[in-house]
């Protein structure tokens, strides 16, 4: 059976400003596949359900002389980012049609697993706890069905790339005690969003911000004790009045990471997981933090986090831990769908633009039907 | 025995520029003492013969609304600051005349011990793991005669606090791994100093700066690998030819740290000592470093030093490892020696004068022969 097999192609690389679909991300809507006869050379074939919009992928799109964790995105290939799909057919052992997978792979309606094109690779530098099968970093993994206590698109969100995030860097750098204050920057993001809910299982105090009002409303439907909008309430006056701080979680950077420092306590953790505000900025652009000397004044600990590097030692206890949590409802996700591949490349831009989408939760583009 | 009792008075808070002896610093000769008839009061009568000007007293002459990890100094009570004394006569069990004692007490010739006039205090929240007496930290403690093996001065600065702050830092967070490189600022200093040498005893490669080329020398025959001077060659140049580093030992802050955070590897340690290029600047004239989003892509991990919590869990070993270099002539100090209480006001400032000072070595002021 022939059938179409739509992709979104990263067509090229933005340089300094928000990645435009149409020119840098381009839906191609040509190629089609045949699904009973394309050769699997031993693999597998997957049909993409959903797809997950995530910050890291803009980073991905760096010019090339710019190093970072990730390897660069290749232009002319197809998006590479974190999906949900269904196992059509296999040649693998213990892989078999109607297993759902989670994991990297294409933006595309259908792919011959392990996919090449436009490979992500982490850098092996970066995992050095890494002891277990480093592909399973870049590749699907089977993942169990939730059976109806949530929804498969929590692999996304709570049960995914977000959730882990936000539980290993809590576990790993947060030293969090029953009291304790945490303020959370981006609180109504994938990661924010799960971890505002961490931090209160953990008896923490939750300071949390996002750039809207009906975003404030949701961190404090989700456990936020003190909720505020930046865009209206400057960061450094709601610290003020609500701090200091004991723990700080940035996934923003900039001058919100200068108003942390300023009202942290003594021997405050800050984790280092995401700097937004300068994912579409030039070096030179990037806000000037001026207060790094109290790092040493306050004996500040300040911690840079990538997932990959906490799976061996918490990846086990997070798979136990959070499902459990789910299945009790004390931990929930709100999402944001957006209905089809050809749409992708929009619902990423938006969430790209730091509070200015109104669409509360994680953002899911919704690929395809079983 | 009336004896002239001269003091330096603090006498006025500097604000943001550096003090000016005579004005803020007064060096006041109109006292005296009875050394046989005052009354001690179950204390002891000591005998200041060093004293030792260090940058932490800078930090002290903040104004009021400044808070940081030390009390405020007190207007019009004396300096104090590490000295070494000796014993003249005593009331108290277990202190003799003719004791030699390291600590914290009055830039003046005669003081009786514990002295209470403008003491200093550090903060007790900054000592979690101090399990012992507190009140040790804060006063005098008599100290082995090093019996012709190193120079008495040398308790200021491999044996006294800038030992013990290049020790315990390197100790605690240093992680470092033979074949590792290092970046040492104010590496001519009385911390950078012995830092460098406990580094090289560790297998490290040291890169270290100063602000002079007598120092870059002096740095140099201390066993830096790779030493400049930070005003022909600027510190990134320097650390893009010689880098990428492991381990990075901040004493100056500002753009510094920005380039050490441009030119560090993967996972490398950053130990946050001082910030000598600040401490006479208003906050917002000090400089803004724009890159700390690297600390996530680059997973960096940055700790604020204050020696004080290291005591307990590396004290001991301190006191054992050090004293046995400096006896294997394996630990090395050169001193700047400046005679006479009345200049010690001078010697002070020139020391803050960051790379502004062409003498080499750690400062002492010679207040008294014994």
């Amino acid at each position: 059976m022939l059938a179409p097999n739509p992709r979104v192609v990263f067509a090229k690389r933005p340089g300094t400003g928000l990645p435009v679909p149409g020119e840098h991300l381009v839906y191609d809507a040509t190629r089609s596949i045949d699904l009973d006869a394309v050769p699997l050379n031993g693999g597998f074939l997957t049909k993409t359900l959903m797809l997950s919009p995530e910050p890291f992928l803009r980073e991905r799109m760096r010019d090339l002389s710019v190093d970072s964790y990730s390897t660069h995105a290749v232009v002319g290939a197809p998006m590479v980012g974190f999906v949900l799909a269904v196992v059509l057919r296999s040649e693998k052992e213990g892989v078999n049609p109607g297993d759902h997978m989670y994991g990297l792979s294409h933006w595309e309606a259908y792919t011959v697993q392990p996919y090449m094109e436009g490979r992500v690779d982490f850098k092996a530098g970066n995992y050095p706890d890494w002891t277990g099968d480093t592909d399973s970093l870049i590749k699907l993994n089977a993942v169990p069905d939730p059976q109806g206590k949530y929804p498969w698109s929590s692999y996304f969100s709570v049960l995914g790339g977000p959730g882990l995030t936000a539980f290993c860097g809590l576990e790993a750098y947060g030293n969090a005690k029953k009291g304790e204050t945490i303020y959370i920057s981006s609180g109504a993001s994938g990661v924010g969003s799960v971890l505002i809910q961490l931090a209160k299982e953990k008896g923490l105090r939750v300071i949390a911000s996002a750039g809207s009002d009906a975003k404030v409303e949701y961190m404090r439907s989700l456990g936020a004790d003190v909720a505020f909008n930046y865009k209206t309430t400057p960061v450094a006056a709601a610290l003020k009045e609500h701090g200091p701080l004991d723990i700080y979680w940035d996934n923003v950077g900039g001058e919100t990471v200068e108003a942390a420092i300023q009202y942290s306590r003594l021997h405050a953790r800050f984790i280092m997981c995401g700097s937004i505000s300068e994912y579409n900025l030039a070096p030179e652009a990037c806000y000037g933090i001026k207060n790094l000397s109290l790092v040493f004044k306050k004996q500040l600990r300040i911690y840079g986090l990538l997932v990959g590097e906490h799976m061996t030692s918490l990846g086990p206890r997070f798979f136990t831990e959070v499902p459990a949590l789910m299945a009790q409802g004390r931990l929930t996700v709100r999402e944001t769908f957006t209905e089809g591949l050809e749409n992708a490349a929009d619902a990423f831009v938006k969430m790209l633009q730091a509070g200015g989408a109104e669409e509360l939760g994680k953002p899911v583009v919704i690929v395809a039907k079983e």
